[in-house]
């Protein structure tokens, strides 16, 4: 119910009864204590209102700044900050380097990037949302895996706690940044929609039924590990051989630009110059990997069936070495009517990725 | 409500509270009418009811036989028909040979079969569910395309009332399938599952979040077109390369067993018998094939991340074959925790495919 009001702006309760599939009546009724709590007002009727049949409808919105919370990404170099409203909106933002990648230090600088984040929202701050990447177990606050940080089951909610006296969450980042989009991005009203991130990793969040897919064994959405070229593809990393990680991952490109321009030192921003510079070899690289993501991005179409799929990830950067060849695989491999759907790319910030961070806690006040 | 009393077996209200996160009131406020109608009933105090702190609580149980269902496989072929009760429990069963494969043809010959299957059910039943391989608009009735009968955009289900004035059904018949495990075999109580099926194509019905999976432009479950060889595997009828029907469907693996064996006129039980006969050619053709179910298998699960996977399907007469390939495909791609599914073999006969449309019949009085 407060979802609704959430995720749509100002609405009158008619609407949110027709959203929601609730009684008028049981609308009025959960609306009454939220007022009281200071989450929902009544906004006076402006030009959002709609004359129902009876009595004039006064469209309910959320108070934005009942409430604040912090959003951070961790990365193995560096703490990207946010502090949002209760509708996700960003008002401050610090970035921050790790002092070191033990989790000792990393919890430190968590607490120190929290006193940071302005003193201004600090009484009205009470919640805290972390976002790693690799295996993390959310209702258990646990990060079970990060391949960045070298971290096996660390319960860094518990330890951050501890450090700052906020409620704290802890969300794989590629499904918090989905979490965002869901609540307060291009997933607002969709059944279902998959957020694919290229990069470092390549990943995917997916909401189906209006749910993020949090997978039976805490694993979904690994599109880096579809197998697209298993007969002679190359190792990846998880053991497998073909998948598109092993394909298209930064480490992957970097290293097969190395071996096509005998280039031992070539790094990600001296591959994508050669390629910008006509190399063809090292184009070809990126057209290869192009067509694995592609491929990767239907053969997860095929099987899920998202209304759409929006592209973002750092590794926008080179995308204009690969979106043709992404498209191109994208559109041949769609089967049947999943043609229709559309493929979206869009630039996200890390501080995006933080305000995903920030979106779970939002999330964890309405779950709890 | 009703779907936990039809799906659990009997059990008493608490419990249906517990399950259904409704209140003890609301249950029981629920519960009359649906005694009153004949659907319920109230069991005496056997030896699966339990004493509560206060009132003794009386299980509730459906009433099997207050209504029955009629399901059809339609295949190119020929039609397998059942009669169900409310459980689904299958109560008489018929095949029929079709006349041909013209939409007229069809929809008399079903006309014909519901005739011809018991009489003395024909009082008591009003709903026919009818299932068919291919792209099916279930909410609208209508068969967009079926391949093996050379269907499109056929309003099946109008057809058919107009011919047998019950209240028809149509749906995909892996998705019917996967409905009737999700209600009524292994599927009950799993939040994600999946139910593959593995003969002339290589489908799968997902179920996420309690719901099966229909796909934003209703397609969903492909996972025959995974592209697990896409560089230089073989053309798929859908236009792409390297699917895994393109390796693994009944044609792909006869037309592979027919060049290696250099016998033209071989087919899929003549290929079955070579290998069992030590053909070490055509003993690769299934393994190969194997390996590509395996990896599809695989890529479906670190997607969707079911909690547990059922092979099933006409293929399976060959699948000591390729068994040990499916198998261990599938272990060495499964990413992280994803690898602790279970993959589940299953022979399902084509009674059960009929009796999967009974149970979107049975799903669809409900949903009404």
């Amino acid at each position: 119910m407060f979802t609704t009001v959430l995720t749509r702006g100002p609405v009158v309760r008619p609407e949110i009864a027709r959203i929601t599939g609730l009684s008028s009546a049981a609308v009025t009724k959960a609306v009454k204590p939220m007022i009281e709590a200071g989450y929902l007002e009544e906004l006076p009727q402006g030009e959002r209102a709609v004359e129902g049949a009876g009595r004039p409808a006064y469209p309910l919105a959320v108070r934005a700044d009942r409430e604040f919370f912090v959003g951070v990404k961790v990365t193995a170099d560096e703490l990207i900050g946010v502090v949002t409203d209760l509708r996700a909106q960003v008002r401050d933002a610090h970035r921050m380097a790790v002092s070191g990648r033990s989790v000792e230090q990393v919890v430190a600088d968590i607490a120190a990037l929290v006193r940071e984040l302005g003193p201004e929202y600090a009484e009205r701050t009470h919640h805290l949302g972390l976002s790693v990447s690799g295996d993390v177990d959310r209702p258990g606050g646990v990060v079970r895996y990060s391949p960045f940080l070298g971290w096996h089951d660390v319960p860094l909610a518990e330890l951050v706690a501890g450090e700052t006296a906020l409620m704290v969450t802890v969300e794989n980042d590629v499904k918090a940044l989905t979490v965002a989009e869901q609540w307060f991005g291009e997933g607002v009203g969709a059944d279902s929609f998959a957020l694919a991130t290229v990069g470092v990793g390549i990943g995917c969040g997916l909401v189906v039924g209006g749910r993020l897919v949090a997978g039976g064994y805490g694993v979904a959405g690994e599109i880096g590990h579809v197998p697209v070229a298993a007969g002679d593809g190359p190792a990846c990393h998880c053991g497998a051989r073909g998948c598109v990680e092993a394909i298209a991952s930064e480490e992957a490109i970097v290293g097969r630009a190395r071996a096509v321009s005998g280039d031992p030192a070539l790094d990600m921003a001296g591959a994508i110059e050669r390629a910008h510079g006509g190399d063809a070899a090292v184009r070809a690289v990126f057209a290869e990997a192009g067509q694995a993501i592609g491929l990767g991005l239907a053969a997860m179409v095929n099987l899920v069936g998202p209304e759409r799929v929006v592209v973002s990830g750092e590794g926008l950067a080179a995308y204009d070495l690969f979106e043709e060849d992404i498209r191109a695989a994208f559109t041949t491999q769609l089967f049947g009517a999943a043609a229709r759907c559309p493929l979206v790319v869009r630039p996200l910030p890390w501080e995006e990725w933080a305000r995903g961070a920030a979106s779970v806690s939002i999330q964890s006040l309405f779950a709890a």
